[in-house]
């Protein structure tokens, strides 16, 4: 049970920049109690009008890629250069089982983590990754409402969260390693599409010829594939987390990407069709849970799946007679 | 209005592979009629334990592709070389408009149009590309029961159809020109990553070395690529329908394919896999369709989602809302 305060104590100390506040109204919004929930949506909806003025970042890529050191590099360059207010979301799906999130976010970001001008916030354990990216979705609102400009989503790359957060975010950053294409065997399929830039990583010492190898043979490829919507050209870069190098040039690119864009409408434009793609995907996701909660049709479910298998009911033909059990 | 026959006479007579009799069925299952659609059904289920027995074969390509002539080139060597019975099924989403299929099939295939052993069925216009798709997946079985070996579906590869053909197919061909990256600009994103081979058609004449120096290219990029859960390693081949050469070479991958993913298992899990998505596919399709038709649904749904574009209303709250209208 999260300790409640009434929803105009979370709005106006949200709205002034209360870290502690925020984080409450975060574990309201992450949490099952349908009284949570209710509590959750109405502070939301005050504070609504007070969010979308931040960058949205989503950062992702491969166990190994050396997302925190990035992280914590390009954190503290936006806090101590740029002197912006710095929120970083974790979503991490294979802390489900555990109940809490694996991220130790004080050994992963160990300076971040100090800066008063940062906020850290691992994704608690999520039934669904439409619930993890529901959470996150609000979190941000939040977040943005008490004033910080620029919000990082993180998450590990190999899952399925990619889709979703792609679709929370206005900038998509891939993190890869240099060397052959074998260690991307546990990106998911159709990540590099998604991207709006892609940084080489751990580009220093001995490793920076073969990252500036890599660098070419992703601008080649990277011709081969369709251009974005955008417009934009992802641009391929190297950085160095160690020798903080390429940190400021990832930073310009971003702003050069959020100027074009905001000039040419497409930022709003985006951002119009993920909201309309999260109310479409809340009604879809209600619906099935709701389905699929139906005692009748949670009893056969299995049977149905069994026949569809086995070839002794067609797919369409199962689908139907589940759906007859829950509309009899 | 189709004219309709007993339910087994369409079982007997698709079983001895009376072509009259499979298209009429296929229209039967293109119906929206809820009494053709039951027939349609009914059909189905007594046939589908002869179906599942042929490869099915995804073919995309952007317009100018060339995709007719190889259709042609690949669809003749397989009756003549190969003596195959051949099912082309063409998805043609841009025909919904005028309410058919805008392909000529006598002109765009005058070979294989006439011969006895193929069979081919353009899409008719659908509503939905769900609908279209799950015709399809009907067609495909119906086809498979008349005792075709081999099954084409064909798309236009600009459009949202890929997914759905590829959750539909065993192996997926991506037809693609040599040149700069410019003319894949009408493909859709990820698309590349779906295919389990890359054809360059019109390697021939002064077109031939611009496609080796583009088969190379792709070679590469592929390499930089995830590797598929299938450990499938996909081929980049030329090809020319004028010249007649490397259409020999393609059946050999898909053959190569099948027998290593037969073995594998992988084939099976695959196609098991398809059935359950079509299954839940149906579901939710048919949940969300019994959901806008509601009245109340149909006449706030405009205005939650300006609620929802103009920030009036958080995603989730205006989802709610709606479904509260819904479940009231």
């Amino acid at each position: 049970m999260v300790k409640r305060f009434y929803v105009d104590q979370y709005v106006d100390q949200i709205l002034a920049g209360n870290r502690v506040v925020l984080s409450r109204a975060i574990t309201l919004v992450e949490s099952k109690l349908p009284a949570d929930q209710e509590l959750a949506q109405q502070v939301i909806n005050r504070l609504l009008p007070y969010s979308g003025n931040s960058i949205r970042i989503g950062i992702t890529g491969a166990p190994g890629v050396g997302k925190s050191t990035f992280i914590e590099a390009l954190g503290n360059y936006l806090i101590l250069k740029e002197q912006k207010k710095l929120a970083v979301l974790a979503i991490d799906p294979t802390s489900q089982r555990t109940g809490g999130s694996i991220l130790g976010d004080k050994t992963r970001m160990p300076v971040l983590a100090t800066q008063l001008q940062a906020y850290i916030r691992p994704s608690p354990a999520g039934n669904s990754l439409g619930g993890v990216a529901c959470y996150t979705r609000e979190s941000i609102l939040l977040c943005e409402a008490a004033g910080f400009e620029v919000i990082f989503v993180e998450t590990v790359g190999v899952g399925q969260s990619e889709t979703a957060v792609h679709s929370l975010t206005d900038f998509f950053l891939l993190l890869l390693l240099a060397g052959a294409g074998d260690e991307l065997q546990g990106l998911k399929k159709g990540i590099m599409e998604m991207a709006d830039a892609l940084i080489i990583t751990k580009a220093d010492g001995s490793n920076l010829e073969k990252a500036r190898v890599a660098r070419a043979e992703y601008i080649n490829a990277l011709h081969l594939f369709p251009v974005p919507p955008s417009g934009w050209q992802v641009p391929v870069q190297l950085s160095s987390a160690l020798e903080n190098t390429g940190i400021s040039e990832v930073w310009k690119s971003i702003q050069e990407y959020a100027q074009k864009m905001q000039k040419s409408k497409y930022w709003q434009e985006k951002r119009n069709q993920q909201h309309l793609y999260w109310f479409r995907e809340t009604i879809r996701q209600t619906l099935e849970e709701k389905f699929f909660a139906h005692p009748e049709v949670a009893k056969h479910i299995k049977e149905k799946e069994q026949q569809v298998i086995s070839g002794q009911l067609s797919a369409f033909a199962a689908a139907q007679e589940l759906l007859n059990l829950a509309y009899k």
